[in-house]
């Protein structure tokens, strides 16, 4: 697989509002968009640098992911994602080269990707994402 | 501040010559770097994807900055430093809006970079750098 950039960088945050403003002035660029991923029981607030998004990540339950990240070892960088063309090959690829994989196959993320994890324990540690927008080449 | 792109994301390894191979798996690119930096107790692997450098950290010594974050967290995602024109004025701008800074002053980091870094305190646990290239518009 060879992505093509780096599509966002998570980060786990206690709380949004406080966040925002933050971010806002540390990036020089507004917040384009909230919007809650049910599936993954976190609210995301995104913003554009150069090619990637950065994602603040604000746990909707304190036993979902991010809230447990968070409670584990405090608000922080949580994961990157890289942008791949054709994630299922990226996958078969992941798999053949031992790299255990969170997700299987594909699911839906947050802005309509398609997207799958690989588990940190065979990515020093690293929780990567892989993700393909069918919209568009990427 | 408005950085203009993600220059790098740095990963905390424990041993680079494990490290690097994985992640040629992973990026479909070469290690085009391997770099030591002594003032930060690294030695120090790069990867190109899309705009930003994926940068291995492995810690020369076990006091380093590095070092400690390994001793502390593990493996991991250890740092993202964000491209700006203008680093002295950034920097006034930082402490004006009240972050506290690692670095006063800029100072040397891999690659030739004029680069400081912010708080993760004061940056939502986000090791945070700021890094200008001299020698191009960036």
């Amino acid at each position: 697989m060879k992505p093509t950039h780096i599509e966002h960088i998570g980060i786990a945050v206690k709380n949004l509002e406080e966040a925002i403003p933050f971010y806002e002035t540390l990036l020089g660029t507004p917040c384009y968009a909230v919007e809650e991923v049910a599936d993954q029981r976190v609210k995301t607030a995104f913003f554009m640098v150069g090619q990637t998004k950065i994602e603040l990540l604000e746990s909707t339950d304190p036993e979902g992911p991010v809230g447990k990240f968070i409670e584990k070892k405090g608000e922080g960088i949580h994961h990157i994602a890289f942008a791949v063309q054709g994630l299922e090959q990226a996958l078969d690829e992941a798999r053949n080269a031992g790299i255990r994989l969170i997700d299987e196959q594909p699911r839906k993320g947050a802005e309509g990707l398609h997207i799958a994890f690989l588990h940190p324990k065979s990515t020093f540690g690293v929780l990567t994402e892989l993700c393909e927008d069918k919209n568009k080449s990427n």
